[in-house]
C-alpha cells in the first residue's frame, strides 16, 4: 500500500484530452440545471456532427477536475426538490469493509482522502419509495427522464441532412425485430417505458454525480465495462484511471468487480468520480467479510453489505437470486459446471447448508432496501453456460424463468430490474436466448455478456463475443457487457479495456443501425461522405477511435500532405477508384442531359432546325 | 530495387516454427502420394487433437524449405497421369509484365532467381478441358477430390469422444439454413458437389505445389487473405513472407493483389512457394501494361495477361465481367460511387468508349482459356457498396443477376465459378445478399468481403466485418475474404495480416459450429474441458493463436507454477468458481446416492435393519 496519494493529475493527463476537432456542447432542457452533454465534431467542410457522449466532465476543458473532491453533484437539486428523502448518519464504516483486520491502520492517505470524498448518505423517508419506476408509475416525469430523452434524441438536424433521401431510407429501413422505437424520443415516452419496466434508469440517490442514461430495448444499445482489482493485481488509483478511460471509449455504465482488499475505499473513489452508473456484485464483498468462506455467508452480513453499498451510491446490484437449490444439481454433468463467480458462491452455500438460496428467501427485504435508495436489480445469471457444450441447458433456462418470477415481484415494489444473460452460446442458439428472455421476463431489459460464439479464441474473445453481442443486441438486448482480449487469461489493463470497448461499441452501433434507431446511421453517412471526398481528417475524427485511425494512416503515408491528397495508399496516386466515380457522375449527367435533349427534340417535333425565337 | 537477394532463411525463421506441442501428421489416401496434412496437438493428458492445417510444408520440420527452389510439386504425377495436358514453350515473358520499360535491365538477382523457379507451362491438349468440374461431370473422382474429402473429414475419432452425449448433441444440433452437409465426407460426394457447381476446387495445372482444398457451402467455411505490393509500398521478399505467414494463421487461399512494379516476378515467387490456391485480379496487371490509363485497355492486352498468369499457375481470377455499361450510371447517385478497383477501371473504360464491358463481350473466349488450365472464375462484384448508404441497391443487384447469367455460361464450359459479394452492408440486410445470391447464382460458392456492418470503425474494420462475415457464412457463404485493421487506411503489415486472419477464423469457425458441420465443435469441447481442469498449457495450445493466449496469461501470472495452478488471475487463489463446480458434482452424486438409497430402502420394505446375509 502506498504511503503518499498518487499524482492524479498526471494519471489523467492522457485520459482527459478532448477528442480531436471536438468540443463538449450541452443540450438545454426545461430548466437551467438540466444540461445534456454531447461531443460536437467540427468537420473541415464546416459541418458539425454531434455524438452521444458518456465521457462526462473529463472531456470538458471548462470543468476543473479534482479527483480528490469528486465530480459536481448535478442531480443533488433534483433529489432535494422531490422532498421524499432524508439525510442520515449512515452505517459506520468498518475496517472489515476493506477486508482489513480490526487492528489495521486506516490512516493511509487514500483512505484519509476517501473520507473527504464521502457524502452524508440519503434514503427514502420512512416507508417511502424513491425509484424512477415509482415516479414513472405515478405519472411523474423526473428531470432524469427528461435528461435521458434529450440524450437519446440527440441533435437530429445534422442527421436529417444525411438521411433525407426517401428512396434510400426505404431501401435501408431498419428491422426492429419487435422493438417499438418512436421517431421522436420525448420525456413522456421515457416515463412510459420506465413505468412498464421496459427501460431502467440506474440512478441511486446517493450517486448525484451521474449523468442519467437509460437501458431498454427501445433505446440506443448500451455497453458496460467491468473494472476492479483482485487479490493478485491492481490498486485504487489504477481503477479510477480505468473508470475515466472506460467512459472515454464509450462505457455507458461501469461495474466495479473488485474482490481483493480495499473494496470499500476503491468504491468511494470510483463513485464520487463517476459520471456513469456504477454496478457491483455485492456478494464479492460479503464473501471477503467472512474470510472468503462461502459457507459462512449469511443474510445479516449480506444485508449489511447491501446497505453499505447503497449508501455509497451504487446504482445497480447484480444479485444471483435465481440460483435456487434445486437447480444446482442440474449443473453437475456440465462440461464446465458453474462459471459465474457469484453463482458458484451461492451454489456452494446452498449445497453446504442444503438450504434454499438466502437471496431468494429474503427477496422482499432486498426490495425494501432497493427502493429506499433507488438501486436497480441486475438479476444475475449465476448458472450461465461457460462453454458451448452447456449453452441453453436445463439449468440455464430454469434460472431464467426464476428471474422472470423475481422481476414480477420486484415490479410489485416499483423496483427497477434488468436481467443478465450469457455467456458461451453457439451462433444458432443466440436468438433462442433472447426469445426465452422476452417470453419469461416481460421485456425487462436484457443485459448480456457477449455471448461468446466459440470457446477456442482466448486472446481474441472480445471479437468472438462481439459477434454474438451484435446479434443479440439486434434481437433486443438493451446493454452489452464487454469482454476484453484478456478474458479467460488475465486481468485487463488499460489497453485491453479500450479494445474491449471499441469491439462492443461496434456491436452496439451495428445493432442500432439494424434496428433502425432514428439517426443511428448518420455517423456512417458522414464518414462515408468524408471518405468519398478524401477528407482524411474528418474520417479520422468521425471514427470510433480517431487516434488509431490516424496512426494507421500515418504508418503508410506519414506526410501531412497525404491527409489532403486525393488518393490513398491502397491504390496509390496514379489510379483511384473514388476518382473514377466522379467521372461516372459526369457521364451519367451527360447521358441524362442527352436523353433530355433527345426528349426535347422529339417534343419539338423532331425538327432539326428549331427557331431560335418565335418570330 | 535491391542488388542481392534477401536472406530467405532468416526471413522465414520465425514464420516456420511448428506450433507449440504440435506436429505435422498426414492422413494416407488411396495411393502413396496422396497425403493430407493435419496439425496434431499433443495434450498434457495424453490426448491427441488434430486440426485442419493450411500451413503447408512450412510447419513440417521434416521438409527442407528452399524458397529459391519452390515447394515440391505434389500434384505433378496426378496431372501427368491424366495424360490430357501438354508441356509447351509458353508465352515469352516481357519487361512490361513487370511494369518495366523495354530497355530496363532484367538482371537483378530476384528476377534471375525467379527464372530458376519458373516451370515450363502446361495446358490442355488442343480442344481439351482439364477442369475439376469437367472430370467431376464425367464421373471421375480425381486425387484432388479425394484429398479434399480426407481433409474435410479430418480425424473423427477424437471428435467423437467429445461429442458422444446424445442429449447434448440434440440440444446443440446445428441449423444449416439450407446447407446439406453429410455426416461423412466421401470423395464421391465431393465429386458430386463439384459437378453441380456447388463447390470449387481451385487447382491450376500449373500450380502443382498446392494442397487441394474446396470452397462450397457444404464444406468448412474458408478464409482468403489478400497480400500484394502497391505503388507506394512493399517488396517481393516481404510478400513471400506474408504468404507463408498468412497460411500459418489459417489462410485457405491467398490473393496477390499487387499493383506496382514487379507484378510478374512477385507472382512467380508466390506461386512456386504457395501450398494454397492463389487468386489474382488480372486487370490490375493489364492496367499497368497500358501505363495506368483505363481507357487504353483492350481485349488483346487483357487476353495476353490471362494467359501469362494462367501459365504461371494462378488458380482463380477475379473478373469483373458483370460491370455492364447500362449499370454504370446506376452508381452515379451513390454516397460512395464505385469502390472496387477492378469495377471502377472497367466502368471508366465503358464510359470512355461508351461501349459494353469487353470482359462481358469476350466471355466465351475467357472460358476457353480457363478450361485449358483449370483456372476458376471468381466473378467480381465491381459494383459492391462502399458504404451502408449504397447497400443492396439497384446497381449491386443488377450486377449480381448478371453474374448468375455468366455462371450458367461458364458451367456450359465446365469451368468452375465462385461469386464475389459485398462489402458495406448493415446487419439487417446481410441475409438478403445471401438470399439473392442463392436465388440468382444457382448455389455457386459465394465469396464475400466481410460484409462490414458499419462505416465508422476504421482501424477496427476487421472486427466490424467479422461480425457480418460470421452471419453471412452461417447463411451459406463458402469463403470469407478477410479485412485487416488497416482497411480504408493503409496497407497491411505482417501483424495486420495475422489480426485479420484470426478475426476471420473466428467468424468461419462460429459459422461451422452454427451450421452443425460434423465435428466442428470438438475443438471447443476440448479447450473447455482443459479450462475446467486447469490444464493451462492445453488451453494455450488449442487456441486459435497459442502465442497470444500464453503471452496474455503470463502478463498477469508469469510464473511457470501458475500454469499448473488450480486458479486463475480472475478470481485469485482463495476463491475459484471452477473449483466449486467440483463440489457440486460431489453433492449431486451424494444426492443421487441418497435418493437411490432411499428407493432401495423403500424397495426393501422400509425395514430399518436389513439382514447382512441371507441366513
Amino acid at each position: 500500500m502506498s504511503t503518499t496519494p498518487p499524482d492524479f493529475d498526471a494519471l489523467l493527463a492522457s485520459t482527459c484530452q478532448p477528442f480531436p476537432a471536438s468540443r463538449k456542447i450541452y443540450l438545454e432542457g426545461s430548466r437551467p440545471d438540466l444540461r445534456v452533454p454531447l461531443r460536437e465534431v467540427l468537420l473541415t467542410n464546416g459541418e458539425r456532427v454531434s455524438l452521444y457522449d458518456c465521457s462526462g466532465p473529463y472531456t470538458d476543458p471548462a470543468v476543473r477536475i479534482d479527483l480528490q473532491r469528486g465530480l459536481p453533484a448535478l442531480r443533488a437539486p433534483w433529489i432535494e426538490e422531490r422532498a421524499d428523502t432524508e439525510s442520515y448518519a449512515g452505517r459506520i464504516v468498518q475496517a472489515a469493509d476493506d477486508g482489513a483486520r480490526r487492528d489495521a491502520s486506516r490512516l493511509d492517505p487514500l483512505h484519509a482522502a476517501a473520507r473527504k470524498l464521502q457524502r452524508q448518505p440519503r434514503r427514502a423517508k420512512a416507508g417511502g419509495n424513491v425509484t424512477q419506476m415509482h415516479y414513472a408509475r405515478r405519472g411523474i416525469v423526473t428531470p432524469e427522464m427528461e435528461f435521458v430523452a434529450l440524450r437519446e434524441q440527440g441533435r437530429r438536424e445534422w442527421m436529417a441532412a444525411y438521411l433525407g433521401d426517401a428512396a434510400r431510407e426505404a431501401r435501408l429501413a431498419g428491422n426492429p425485430l419487435g422493438a417499438q422505437i418512436p421517431r421522436e424520443i420525448t420525456p413522456e415516452w421515457v416515463r412510459q417505458e420506465v413505468a412498464r419496466g421496459r427501460a431502467v434508469i440506474p440512478a441511486n440517490i446517493n450517486h448525484p454525480e451521474l449523468e442519467p442514461m437509460a437501458i431498454g430495448r427501445n433505446f440506443l444499445v448500451k455497453v458496460n465495462a467491468n473494472i476492479g482489482n483482485s487479490a493478485v493485481s491492481s490498486g485504487i488509483a489504477e481503477e479510477v484511471e480505468k473508470l475515466v478511460w472506460a467512459t472515454r471509449w464509450g462505457a455507458d455504465t461501469v461495474m466495479d468487480l473488485s474482490t481483493g482488499k480495499q473494496i470499500h475505499t476503491t468504491r468511494d473513489w470510483i463513485l464520487r468520480n463517476s459520471p456513469v452508473p456504477i454496478g457491483t456484485v455485492p456478494i464479492y464483498q460479503a464473501l471477503e467479510k467472512v474470510g472468503g468462506i462461502a459457507e459462512e455467508l449469511n443474510w445479516e452480513v449480506f444485508r449489511d453489505t447491501l446497505i453499505e453499498q447503497a449508501e455509497q451510491g451504487v446504482d445497480y446490484f447484480t444479485l444471483h437470486a435465481g440460483v435456487r437449490l434445486p437447480f444446482v444439481p442440474m449443473t453437475a454433468r456440465r462440461r464446465t459446471g458453474i462459471v459465474s463467480r457469484g453463482g458458484s458462491i451461492l451454489a456452494k452455500w446452498c449445497i453446504a447448508h442444503h438450504r434454499e438460496n438466502f437471496l431468494y428467501e429474503h427477496f422482499e427485504e432486498i426490495c425494501d432496501i432497493m427502493k429506499a435508495y433507488d438501486v436497480a436489480f441486475s438479476l444475475g445469471d449465476g448458472l450461465r453456460p461457460g462453454s458451448l457444450a452447456d449453452a441453453n441447458d436445463e439449468a440455464q433456462f430454469a434460472e431464467l424463468r426464476t428471474l422472470g418470477e423475481l422481476t414480477q415481484r420486484a415490479w410489485q415494489h416499483d423496483v427497477q430490474v434488468m436481467i443478465e444473460g450469457p455467456g458461451h452460446v453457439p451462433m444458432h442458439l443466440v436468438q433462442a436466448n433472447m426469445g426465452e428472455q422476452l417470453r419469461h421476463c416481460y421485456e425487462a431489459p436484457f443485459y448480456t455478456l457477449g455471448p461468446l460464439l466459440i470457446d477456442c479464441s482466448p486472446g481474441y474473445d472480445h471479437i468472438a463475443s462481439a459477434i454474438g453481442a451484435a446479434q443479440i443486441a439486434w434481437g433486443g438486448t438493451a446493454m452489452l457487457c464487454y469482454v476484453t482480449p484478456k478474458e479467460h487469461l488475465g486481468l485487463p489493463n488499460r489497453e485491453d479495456v479500450k479494445q474491449g470497448l471499441i469491439a462492443y461499441k461496434i456491436a452496439a452501433h451495428a445493432a442500432d443501425v439494424a434496428k433502425g434507431f432514428p439517426g443511428a446511421r448518420a455517423r456512417d453517412e458522414a464518414i462515408s461522405q468524408a471518405r468519398f471526398e478524401f477528407r482524411w481528417e474528418d474520417q479520422f475524427n468521425l471514427a470510433l477511435d480517431p487516434d488509431t485511425a490516424r496512426a494507421f494512416h500515418d504508418e503508410t503515408l506519414p506526410k501531412d500532405s497525404a491527409k489532403v491528397a486525393h488518393f490513398c495508399s491502397m491504390c496509390g496516386p496514379k489510379f483511384c477508384s473514388m476518382k473514377i466515380s466522379q467521372d461516372v457522375r459526369e457521364y451519367e449527367a451527360a447521358q441524362r442531359g442527352m436523353a433530355e435533349k433527345s426528349a426535347e427534340f422529339r417534343r419539338a417535333g423532331s425538327e432539326v432546325y428549331v427557331p431560335l425565337v418565335k418570330a
